[in-house]
Protein backbone atom coordinates (compact mmCIF):
# COMPACT_ATOMS: atom_id res chain seq x y z
CA UNK A 1 0.00 0.00 0.00
CA UNK A 2 1.13 3.39 -1.03
CA UNK A 3 2.69 6.05 1.95
CA UNK A 4 1.50 9.39 1.49
CA UNK A 5 3.05 12.56 3.52
CA UNK A 6 1.92 16.24 2.70
CA UNK A 7 4.12 18.73 3.47
CA UNK A 8 2.00 22.33 4.24
CA UNK A 9 1.69 25.30 6.45
CA UNK A 10 -0.88 24.60 9.35
CA UNK A 11 -3.25 26.34 7.60
CA UNK A 12 -6.33 24.82 4.86
CA UNK A 13 -5.38 26.96 1.81
CA UNK A 14 -4.17 25.26 -1.12
CA UNK A 15 -3.78 22.05 0.61
CA UNK A 16 -7.34 21.27 2.23
CA UNK A 17 -8.66 20.01 -0.56
CA UNK A 18 -6.00 17.22 -0.36
CA UNK A 19 -6.30 16.47 2.85
CA UNK A 20 -10.44 16.40 2.41
CA UNK A 21 -9.49 13.64 -0.61
CA UNK A 22 -7.72 11.53 1.89
CA UNK A 23 -10.45 11.73 4.08
CA UNK A 24 -13.05 10.68 2.21
CA UNK A 25 -11.35 7.92 1.04
CA UNK A 26 -10.09 6.92 4.37
CA UNK A 27 -6.93 6.77 3.75
CA UNK A 28 -3.75 7.79 6.39
CA UNK A 29 -1.35 10.31 5.54
CA UNK A 30 1.23 12.08 7.10
CA UNK A 31 -0.22 15.49 7.42
CA UNK A 32 2.99 17.77 8.32
CA UNK A 33 2.36 21.17 8.97
CA UNK A 34 5.68 23.71 9.19
CA UNK A 35 5.16 26.68 11.20
CA UNK A 36 6.38 30.34 9.54
CA UNK A 37 9.13 29.74 11.32
CA UNK A 38 10.30 26.15 10.03
CA UNK A 39 9.71 27.10 6.76
CA UNK A 40 12.40 28.32 6.01
CA UNK A 41 14.45 25.58 7.11
CA UNK A 42 12.06 23.24 4.92
CA UNK A 43 11.84 25.52 1.88
CA UNK A 44 15.46 24.36 0.49
CA UNK A 45 14.27 20.84 0.41
CA UNK A 46 10.98 21.15 -1.76
CA UNK A 47 11.59 21.52 -5.20
CA UNK A 48 10.66 24.79 -5.91
CA UNK A 49 10.50 26.66 -2.84
CA UNK A 50 6.65 26.36 -2.83
CA UNK A 51 3.85 24.27 -0.98
CA UNK A 52 1.71 21.87 -0.90
CA UNK A 53 4.28 18.95 -1.52
CA UNK A 54 3.22 15.61 -1.64
CA UNK A 55 5.00 12.62 -1.14
CA UNK A 56 4.02 9.29 -1.99
CA UNK A 57 6.25 6.14 -1.72
CA UNK A 58 9.33 8.78 -1.81
CA UNK A 59 8.05 10.41 -5.20
CA UNK A 60 7.57 13.91 -5.10
CA UNK A 61 4.59 15.72 -6.57
CA UNK A 62 3.73 19.99 -6.77
CA UNK A 63 1.29 21.82 -7.86
CA UNK A 64 -1.88 21.53 -5.67
CA UNK A 65 -4.85 21.13 -8.27
CA UNK A 66 -2.65 18.60 -10.06
CA UNK A 67 -2.06 16.40 -7.08
CA UNK A 68 -5.53 16.87 -6.59
CA UNK A 69 -7.12 15.37 -9.43
CA UNK A 70 -4.43 12.54 -9.72
CA UNK A 71 -5.37 11.56 -6.15
CA UNK A 72 -9.22 11.75 -7.04
CA UNK A 73 -8.69 9.65 -10.35
CA UNK A 74 -6.64 6.95 -7.71
CA UNK A 75 -9.56 7.12 -5.13
CA UNK A 76 -12.24 7.06 -7.59
CA UNK A 77 -13.76 10.57 -7.15
CA UNK A 78 -13.07 11.70 -10.53
CA UNK A 79 -15.99 10.91 -12.42
CA UNK A 80 -15.96 7.78 -15.19
CA UNK A 81 -15.46 9.76 -18.44
CA UNK A 82 -14.18 12.59 -19.99
CA UNK A 83 -17.21 14.65 -19.84
CA UNK A 84 -17.64 14.23 -16.15
CA UNK A 85 -14.01 15.35 -15.78
CA UNK A 86 -14.93 18.33 -17.68
CA UNK A 87 -17.83 19.04 -15.40
CA UNK A 88 -15.67 18.40 -12.09
CA UNK A 89 -12.68 20.30 -13.68
CA UNK A 90 -15.42 23.59 -14.55
CA UNK A 91 -16.20 23.38 -11.22
CA UNK A 92 -12.63 23.06 -9.89
CA UNK A 93 -11.48 26.03 -12.43
CA UNK A 94 -14.02 28.39 -10.91
CA UNK A 95 -14.04 27.58 -7.40
CA UNK A 96 -9.74 28.26 -7.93
CA UNK A 97 -10.49 31.79 -9.94
CA UNK A 98 -12.41 32.70 -6.62
CA UNK A 99 -10.23 31.21 -4.31
CA UNK A 100 -7.54 33.30 -6.05
CA UNK A 101 -8.97 36.38 -5.42
CA UNK A 102 -9.64 36.00 -2.32
CA UNK A 103 -5.99 35.22 -1.62
CA UNK A 104 -5.26 37.94 -3.45
CA UNK A 105 -7.16 40.14 -0.89
CA UNK A 106 -6.14 38.30 2.26
CA UNK A 107 -2.41 39.52 1.66
CA UNK A 108 -2.75 42.93 0.82
CA UNK A 109 -0.89 45.81 2.08
CA UNK A 110 -2.45 49.05 1.24
CA UNK A 111 -5.59 49.53 3.38
CA UNK A 112 -7.45 51.49 0.99
CA UNK A 113 -6.87 48.71 -1.72
CA UNK A 114 -7.75 45.80 0.65
CA UNK A 115 -11.14 47.44 1.71
CA UNK A 116 -12.06 48.18 -1.53
CA UNK A 117 -11.26 44.47 -2.67
CA UNK A 118 -12.87 43.49 0.42
CA UNK A 119 -16.06 44.96 -0.26
CA UNK A 120 -16.11 44.55 -4.35
CA UNK A 121 -15.97 40.69 -3.48
CA UNK A 122 -18.43 40.09 -0.76
CA UNK A 123 -20.85 42.74 -2.51
CA UNK A 124 -20.15 41.45 -6.33
CA UNK A 125 -17.38 38.40 -6.55
CA UNK A 126 -18.73 36.00 -4.35
CA UNK A 127 -22.59 36.13 -5.14
CA UNK A 128 -21.73 36.25 -8.79
CA UNK A 129 -19.54 33.20 -8.13
CA UNK A 130 -22.01 31.29 -5.68
CA UNK A 131 -25.38 32.45 -8.38
CA UNK A 132 -22.88 30.57 -11.60
CA UNK A 133 -22.40 27.57 -9.44
CA UNK A 134 -26.34 27.12 -8.84
CA UNK A 135 -26.83 27.36 -12.58
CA UNK A 136 -24.77 24.79 -13.31
CA UNK A 137 -25.77 22.50 -10.33
CA UNK A 138 -29.68 23.38 -10.31
CA UNK A 139 -29.50 21.67 -14.00
CA UNK A 140 -27.99 18.79 -12.22
CA UNK A 141 -30.54 18.80 -9.32
CA UNK A 142 -29.66 15.92 -7.48
CA UNK A 143 -26.72 17.78 -4.38
CA UNK A 144 -24.11 16.83 -6.35
CA UNK A 145 -21.34 17.96 -9.08
CA UNK A 146 -21.41 14.80 -10.96
CA UNK A 147 -23.85 11.90 -10.33
CA UNK A 148 -25.40 10.72 -7.42
CA UNK A 149 -21.88 10.61 -5.07
CA UNK A 150 -19.31 13.27 -3.90
CA UNK A 151 -16.42 13.49 -6.38
CA UNK A 152 -13.44 16.15 -6.50
CA UNK A 153 -15.84 18.88 -7.56
CA UNK A 154 -18.43 19.12 -4.87
CA UNK A 155 -14.81 18.50 -2.19
CA UNK A 156 -13.49 21.59 -3.77
CA UNK A 157 -17.02 23.81 -4.17
CA UNK A 158 -17.20 22.84 -0.07
CA UNK A 159 -13.89 24.18 0.56
CA UNK A 160 -14.12 26.80 -1.42
CA UNK A 161 -17.24 28.18 0.27
CA UNK A 162 -16.89 26.67 3.96
CA UNK A 163 -15.79 29.70 6.30
CA UNK A 164 -15.66 32.22 3.37
CA UNK A 165 -18.63 32.69 1.83
CA UNK A 166 -21.09 33.73 4.21
CA UNK A 167 -24.19 31.86 4.87
CA UNK A 168 -26.85 34.85 3.83
CA UNK A 169 -25.28 34.39 0.53
CA UNK A 170 -24.92 29.99 0.24
CA UNK A 171 -28.47 30.27 1.79
CA UNK A 172 -30.31 31.97 -1.69
CA UNK A 173 -28.99 28.77 -3.40
CA UNK A 174 -30.47 25.38 -3.07
CA UNK A 175 -28.61 23.52 -5.09
CA UNK A 176 -24.88 25.16 -3.85
CA UNK A 177 -26.65 24.08 -0.34
CA UNK A 178 -27.62 20.94 -0.88
CA UNK A 179 -23.89 20.06 -2.00
CA UNK A 180 -22.58 21.81 1.08
CA UNK A 181 -24.63 19.12 3.24
CA UNK A 182 -24.00 16.39 1.34
CA UNK A 183 -20.26 17.07 1.98
CA UNK A 184 -20.91 18.32 5.18
CA UNK A 185 -22.90 14.87 6.69
CA UNK A 186 -20.68 12.34 4.69
CA UNK A 187 -19.26 10.12 7.85
CA UNK A 188 -15.26 10.82 7.00
CA UNK A 189 -15.74 14.19 6.39
CA UNK A 190 -18.18 15.48 9.18
CA UNK A 191 -15.24 13.43 11.90
CA UNK A 192 -12.87 15.10 10.50
CA UNK A 193 -14.58 18.43 10.28
CA UNK A 194 -15.33 18.61 13.97
CA UNK A 195 -11.75 17.46 14.87
CA UNK A 196 -10.04 20.06 12.30
CA UNK A 197 -8.50 22.92 14.74
CA UNK A 198 -9.55 26.25 12.73
CA UNK A 199 -7.10 28.30 11.06
CA UNK A 200 -7.10 31.78 9.45
CA UNK A 201 -7.65 31.33 5.14
CA UNK B 1 -18.56 14.90 -36.93
CA UNK B 2 -18.80 17.13 -33.66
CA UNK B 3 -18.96 20.92 -34.94
CA UNK B 4 -16.92 23.39 -32.89
CA UNK B 5 -17.30 27.10 -32.16
CA UNK B 6 -14.84 28.86 -30.01
CA UNK B 7 -15.42 32.73 -28.75
CA UNK B 8 -13.00 34.94 -27.66
CA UNK B 9 -11.24 38.72 -28.14
CA UNK B 10 -9.46 39.14 -30.95
CA UNK B 11 -6.31 37.85 -28.70
CA UNK B 12 -4.20 34.58 -27.45
CA UNK B 13 -5.25 35.34 -23.92
CA UNK B 14 -6.90 32.00 -22.28
CA UNK B 15 -8.03 30.83 -25.83
CA UNK B 16 -4.76 30.34 -27.38
CA UNK B 17 -4.51 27.16 -26.12
CA UNK B 18 -7.65 26.12 -27.24
CA UNK B 19 -6.93 27.45 -30.91
CA UNK B 20 -3.44 25.45 -30.45
CA UNK B 21 -5.15 22.11 -30.01
CA UNK B 22 -7.74 22.22 -32.86
CA UNK B 23 -4.60 23.31 -34.57
CA UNK B 24 -1.96 20.58 -33.79
CA UNK B 25 -5.05 18.09 -34.67
CA UNK B 26 -6.07 19.30 -37.49
CA UNK B 27 -9.19 19.91 -36.56
CA UNK B 28 -11.67 22.68 -37.93
CA UNK B 29 -12.99 25.22 -35.56
CA UNK B 30 -15.08 28.59 -36.08
CA UNK B 31 -12.78 30.83 -34.26
CA UNK B 32 -15.41 33.62 -33.69
CA UNK B 33 -13.21 36.83 -32.02
CA UNK B 34 -15.29 39.56 -30.71
CA UNK B 35 -14.19 43.30 -30.41
CA UNK B 36 -14.55 45.59 -27.46
CA UNK B 37 -16.96 46.75 -28.93
CA UNK B 38 -18.97 43.63 -29.74
CA UNK B 39 -18.34 42.57 -26.55
CA UNK B 40 -21.44 43.85 -24.58
CA UNK B 41 -23.68 42.53 -27.12
CA UNK B 42 -22.44 39.17 -26.84
CA UNK B 43 -21.94 38.86 -23.15
CA UNK B 44 -25.51 38.07 -22.11
CA UNK B 45 -25.66 35.43 -24.35
CA UNK B 46 -22.50 33.74 -22.61
CA UNK B 47 -23.24 31.58 -19.47
CA UNK B 48 -21.22 33.76 -16.99
CA UNK B 49 -20.72 36.41 -18.92
CA UNK B 50 -17.19 35.45 -19.64
CA UNK B 51 -14.89 34.07 -22.14
CA UNK B 52 -13.55 31.74 -23.82
CA UNK B 53 -17.16 29.98 -24.86
CA UNK B 54 -17.05 26.68 -26.88
CA UNK B 55 -19.60 25.13 -28.37
CA UNK B 56 -19.46 21.83 -29.10
CA UNK B 57 -22.87 20.67 -31.23
CA UNK B 58 -24.80 23.26 -29.38
CA UNK B 59 -23.52 22.43 -26.25
CA UNK B 60 -21.69 24.95 -24.24
CA UNK B 61 -18.48 24.70 -22.36
CA UNK B 62 -16.53 27.23 -19.95
CA UNK B 63 -13.48 27.90 -17.92
CA UNK B 64 -10.24 27.53 -20.66
CA UNK B 65 -8.39 25.02 -18.91
CA UNK B 66 -11.24 22.64 -18.31
CA UNK B 67 -12.06 22.95 -21.89
CA UNK B 68 -8.66 22.61 -22.94
CA UNK B 69 -7.98 18.93 -20.91
CA UNK B 70 -11.39 17.79 -22.43
CA UNK B 71 -10.02 18.80 -25.74
CA UNK B 72 -6.61 17.62 -25.39
CA UNK B 73 -8.22 14.11 -24.01
CA UNK B 74 -10.73 13.73 -26.89
CA UNK B 75 -7.85 14.56 -29.29
CA UNK B 76 -5.16 11.93 -27.49
CA UNK B 77 -2.65 14.62 -26.40
CA UNK B 78 -3.30 14.05 -22.94
CA UNK B 79 -0.78 11.11 -22.39
CA UNK B 80 -2.27 7.70 -21.74
CA UNK B 81 -2.25 7.25 -17.65
CA UNK B 82 -2.66 9.05 -14.26
CA UNK B 83 0.76 10.00 -13.98
CA UNK B 84 0.95 11.32 -17.18
CA UNK B 85 -2.18 13.98 -17.00
CA UNK B 86 -0.76 14.64 -13.50
CA UNK B 87 2.78 15.95 -15.37
CA UNK B 88 1.02 17.79 -18.09
CA UNK B 89 -1.23 18.89 -15.23
CA UNK B 90 1.96 20.03 -13.04
CA UNK B 91 3.20 22.15 -16.20
CA UNK B 92 -0.28 23.56 -16.91
CA UNK B 93 -0.81 24.93 -13.25
CA UNK B 94 2.80 26.34 -13.01
CA UNK B 95 2.24 28.06 -16.27
CA UNK B 96 -1.10 29.34 -14.90
CA UNK B 97 0.00 30.72 -12.23
CA UNK B 98 2.69 32.58 -14.14
CA UNK B 99 0.03 33.56 -16.89
CA UNK B 100 -2.21 34.91 -13.69
CA UNK B 101 0.96 37.32 -12.54
CA UNK B 102 1.54 38.44 -16.13
CA UNK B 103 -2.02 39.55 -16.37
CA UNK B 104 -2.70 41.15 -13.19
CA UNK B 105 0.59 43.53 -14.09
CA UNK B 106 -0.66 44.42 -17.37
CA UNK B 107 -4.29 45.15 -16.28
CA UNK B 108 -2.33 47.16 -13.02
CA UNK B 109 -3.51 51.02 -13.39
CA UNK B 110 -1.16 52.35 -10.53
CA UNK B 111 1.53 53.26 -12.55
CA UNK B 112 4.53 52.54 -9.77
CA UNK B 113 3.04 49.74 -9.09
CA UNK B 114 2.94 48.43 -12.11
CA UNK B 115 6.72 49.46 -12.62
CA UNK B 116 7.26 47.36 -9.74
CA UNK B 117 5.30 44.43 -10.79
CA UNK B 118 6.60 44.27 -14.18
CA UNK B 119 10.51 44.71 -12.67
CA UNK B 120 9.48 41.74 -10.73
CA UNK B 121 8.49 39.22 -13.57
CA UNK B 122 11.24 40.40 -15.71
CA UNK B 123 14.10 40.07 -12.43
CA UNK B 124 12.77 37.05 -10.98
CA UNK B 125 9.34 35.59 -11.31
CA UNK B 126 9.99 34.94 -14.95
CA UNK B 127 13.86 33.25 -14.77
CA UNK B 128 12.75 31.32 -11.64
CA UNK B 129 9.75 29.74 -13.53
CA UNK B 130 12.03 28.94 -16.49
CA UNK B 131 14.41 27.37 -14.13
CA UNK B 132 12.25 25.36 -12.30
CA UNK B 133 10.41 24.19 -15.87
CA UNK B 134 13.66 23.34 -16.62
CA UNK B 135 14.43 20.88 -13.58
CA UNK B 136 11.29 18.94 -14.35
CA UNK B 137 11.78 18.75 -18.48
CA UNK B 138 16.00 17.52 -17.77
CA UNK B 139 15.21 14.68 -15.73
CA UNK B 140 12.76 13.73 -18.89
CA UNK B 141 15.53 14.85 -21.45
CA UNK B 142 14.02 14.42 -24.90
CA UNK B 143 12.22 17.85 -25.41
CA UNK B 144 8.68 17.14 -24.59
CA UNK B 145 6.75 16.91 -21.35
CA UNK B 146 5.78 13.54 -21.43
CA UNK B 147 6.92 10.55 -24.27
CA UNK B 148 8.32 11.82 -27.33
CA UNK B 149 5.25 13.30 -28.78
CA UNK B 150 3.75 16.67 -28.46
CA UNK B 151 0.68 17.15 -25.89
CA UNK B 152 -1.17 19.62 -24.03
CA UNK B 153 1.88 20.05 -21.63
CA UNK B 154 3.91 21.06 -24.20
CA UNK B 155 1.42 23.90 -26.24
CA UNK B 156 1.19 25.63 -22.75
CA UNK B 157 4.36 25.86 -22.16
CA UNK B 158 5.25 27.24 -25.52
CA UNK B 159 1.90 29.61 -25.44
CA UNK B 160 2.88 30.76 -21.62
CA UNK B 161 6.67 31.60 -22.99
CA UNK B 162 6.16 32.44 -26.30
CA UNK B 163 6.82 36.61 -26.36
CA UNK B 164 5.93 36.70 -23.04
CA UNK B 165 9.76 35.46 -21.27
CA UNK B 166 12.80 36.93 -22.98
CA UNK B 167 14.58 35.17 -25.35
CA UNK B 168 17.85 35.33 -22.93
CA UNK B 169 16.29 33.74 -20.19
CA UNK B 170 14.97 30.82 -22.09
CA UNK B 171 18.23 30.72 -24.16
CA UNK B 172 19.57 29.12 -20.76
CA UNK B 173 17.27 26.35 -20.70
CA UNK B 174 17.99 23.83 -22.96
CA UNK B 175 15.46 21.28 -22.12
CA UNK B 176 12.91 24.28 -22.29
CA UNK B 177 13.80 25.77 -25.52
CA UNK B 178 13.43 22.20 -26.87
CA UNK B 179 10.09 21.99 -26.36
CA UNK B 180 9.81 25.60 -27.49
CA UNK B 181 11.54 24.64 -30.74
CA UNK B 182 9.40 20.47 -30.67
CA UNK B 183 6.39 23.23 -31.03
CA UNK B 184 7.18 25.41 -33.40
CA UNK B 185 8.65 23.18 -35.29
CA UNK B 186 5.31 21.10 -35.76
CA UNK B 187 4.09 21.27 -39.42
CA UNK B 188 0.60 22.54 -38.40
CA UNK B 189 1.57 24.74 -35.94
CA UNK B 190 3.98 26.38 -38.09
CA UNK B 191 1.72 27.30 -40.56
CA UNK B 192 -0.79 28.72 -37.63
CA UNK B 193 1.75 30.97 -36.70
CA UNK B 194 3.15 32.03 -39.88
CA UNK B 195 -0.85 33.01 -40.72
CA UNK B 196 -1.56 34.33 -36.75
CA UNK B 197 -2.36 38.14 -37.08
CA UNK B 198 0.19 39.37 -33.79
CA UNK B 199 -2.42 40.91 -31.04
CA UNK B 200 -1.51 42.33 -27.27
CA UNK B 201 -1.77 39.72 -24.54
Amino acid sequence: MASYSLLYFNGRGRAEIIRLLFTLKGQDFEDKRVTHETWPAEKPKTPFGQMPVLTIDGKVYTESLAIAKFLAKEFGFYGSTNQEEYEIDQITGMCNDLFTEMVREFFEQDKERKANMTQNLKEKTKPRFVGNLEKILSAKGKGYCIGETLSLGDLVLYDTLDGRVADDIIDKYPNVKAVMNNVRSNDRIKAYLAARVPTPM
